[in-house]
């Protein structure tokens, strides 16, 4: 059992310190001695990305199953003994990983780690839950259906990445749902579900070493703890995946249209993703970015209208997205390409580069002042990255960003092809290339 | 200017004090020393519920509107100085109140008072903006009809009060929206938007008499301070409304059915608020609760299913919501009434007591970490309350609910006439009176 200090921190606070527990299971924690809450989460790196396409959705599906019941609780049970104590418990799937997590007061920490190291370790998953389960799955893609800013960015992600794992619905399809056993979702769980594959991490109010303890004591308890595995590595940046140039008219009903147009973007382990961060507050990022101005504030053509980007291993994502009525969509695509193209030739200004900065500078801090936030943040950090980078870090390496990483990341991403998802009262073939050429 | 301590609070953390400045003006501050955010919010008085019915949504055109433009900023100048400096600001509109706020970090503190100030007090509101305006607010209707989960519980509101202020819909209506002019909604700026309507909250590492003082000279400089008016006191409760019995089917050709089961509950004030929030928490409040046990962990009928409870000067609601798929409907309905039905004829258990206490008073803690959430709850709490209750005497009003409460409040609330409001792929004149008999 190796412990080490990531991070010093200050006067107690901002400690983030790393132990690995024989087996390979990592124990990640930060102080946070003002609070009176502690936010754990169990992160497990696997997702839908890892799905063969005949299986679109198990993750999702899994995560579902592990609040159903194990040996020791039923799905009441797991669910009353957090919320008996005025605490929350959920969990969500990635396309890279899937996260468990609750947020209690800071004396209830180990009823949260029992819970969550037991439907982590030692799901049932039953036939019958199986059973239940598929049909609360099958509401939730009916009611994501129903969602068009939803639909859109799924629509998006399909088209820019095609039929790939990462092109592919975290949910799944009612087929895919349909189709899937508990046979397979049950090896999936067995294969994947290791503590090689696992983080916990947690912040608050806590002392690391009684957190480890509470953690190796629940692990022990399901037999997960022990052996001389490591943990596995992050998710390597892989080849990546070549932006495509295609749209996607999906026809609905609806009063707003809505659209997503972009393309694929940086790794997440890309040092120009500061430089991007940057652009990408001043194009779309907030109510004062060219986008906002020019789509909402001087034309009125939308209520939302925002650009941002994503990241995963191998690829990432720049996307702008506007909901309008049907009427104003060609105008709002010409601005949206107008302003893409200005931003690739003239770089942005000496001001919106320090305004983006404050932006992106404040909103870390600011956005890291709650327990799950924290939490998440160490978490997936020690999932997927090789280091994690401390909030000083992260402030220096906004600071250090040039015009001129600006202009190259501009130049870079935006001039490769566009997608263009679309939904709304529209032909599924009608033609936008005329508006995208400009 | 007089200064009261409402709450002495504990070591410097959860001091509430509260000035009144001369013209009524109220600033209400929370002392939270180990954060660096700050929270500030402006809160006046007047919601959708003071409109007339042909100018139904003139309070949130307003909000809108005060983000374009005063004689020393415009749109861009507003949102540019909070944003650059990482900071976020926005607003938003209830029936009987509307809130400007902002988050930034604490040594930003007077840009954010400057701007809200600013805006609340200097709008411009100038034909241009209103017109453009106007396009946005159709934009975000438009949006919202897109949703059905948010259009069921409108319908909801519309069934259950009728056409009265409180049924009637925040946003307006095209009809409304398209005909409202720039002078009228100036004028409802001027009648309204004065001190003594006005309550500004602070939460945050403050000091309240530098909160104060940076308050008065915003209103200073805009020349809305002075005077001997008194704060307007909070409304009163009146006579209140009569549960009505109602079905509204609105047609959709949406994947799930999405409704909402309800009745009329208790006002703001009404001190047997904590037994219902107890009940409440049992029924639907999560998901340990009755129904969502009952409706998607045993039968997998529905991935959303709660109950919540709401409350305005005179009146409140208690309603079930449940969005599944259009032929599960009539199951769905029947559990729902057996389990209101139940609750009425045997209470609750002892088990659910406790745990429903321990939601309410979890829940109340760990929702009261941020400052965002402080700054809402004595802003708010100073406008719509005649006395503001402490944290620990909430958590002991909590603590101090016993059976018998509950049992008579689920008697006097839940056997109410109730009505429904049903989004779906159903004939408007389906008919659901069978199953809500049965």
């Amino acid at each position: 059992m190796i412990t080490t200090t990531l991070h010093p921190g200050k006067d107690g606070a901002g400690v983030v310190k790393r132990t690995v527990l024989p087996g390979g299971l990592r124990v990640v924690t930060e102080s946070m001695p003002t609070v009176r809450s502690v936010a754990v989460g169990m992160w497990v790196g696997i997702g839908s990305r890892d799905e063969s396409p005949q299986h679109m959705g198990s993750s999702h599906f899994l995560e579902h199953l592990l609040f159903k019941g194990t040996p020791t609780r039923d799905a009441l049970e797991i669910s009353a003994a957090i919320e008996g104590i005025g605490g929350e418990i959920n969990a969500f799937t990635a396309k890279e990983y899937t996260c468990y997590y609750a947020r209690v007061l800071d004396e209830d920490l180990r009823v949260a780690i029992d819970v969550l190291a037991d439907v982590v370790t030692s799901s049932l998953i039953t036939g019958e839950d199986v059973e239940a389960e598929r049909g609360v799955i099958l509401e939730e893609i009916a009611m994501h259906d129903d969602d068009p800013s939803d639909v859109v960015h799924e629509q998006f992600s399909a088209e820019l990445y095609g039929d790939t794992p990462v092109g592919r619905p975290i949910l799944g399809t009612v087929d895919s749902i349909t189709a899937v056993t508990r046979d397979r979702i049950a090896e999936y769980y067995r294969r994947y579900y290791l503590p090689t594959h696992t983080v916990v991490s947690v912040a608050g109010n806590i002392d690391h070493e009684r957190v480890v303890a509470m953690v190796a004591a629940a692990y022990e308890r399901a037999g997960a703890l022990g052996g001389d595995a490591s943990p596995v590595p992050p998710r390597v940046s892989g080849p990546g995946v070549e932006a495509r140039s295609g749209t996607r008219v999906v026809h609905r009903p609806t009063e707003q249209a809505n659209l997503v147009l972009g393309t694929t973007a940086l790794t997440r382990t890309d040092d120009r993703r500061f430089a991007l961060g940057v652009l990408n507050a001043a194009l779309g990022g907030g109510m004062s970015s060219r986008l906002f101005q020019e789509i909402r504030e001087k034309r009125g053509l939308a209520y939302s209208a925002y650009s941002y980007t994503s990241a995963l291993a191998d690829t990432g994502q720049f996307g702008i997205y506007v909901g309008c009525l049907p009427s104003k969509i060609d105008d709002v695509l010409k601005i949206c390409r107008e302003e893409v193209l200005r931003v690739v030739a003239d770089g942005i200004t000496e001001e919106e580069i320090v305004r983006g900065k404050g932006q992106m500078r404040g909103g870390l801090v600011l956005g890291l002042e709650d327990t799950g936030s924290r939490m998440s943040r160490i978490g997936k950090g020690e999932l997927v990255f090789d280091e994690l980078l401390s909030v000083d870090d992260l402030l220096g390496r906004i600071d250090a960003v040039t015009p001129e990483e600006i202009t190259a990341v501009a130049a870079e991403v935006l001039n490769r092809p566009m997608s263009l998802a679309v939904i709304g009262p529209y032909d599924e073939d009608r033609d936008f290339s005329a508006v995208l050429a400009g």
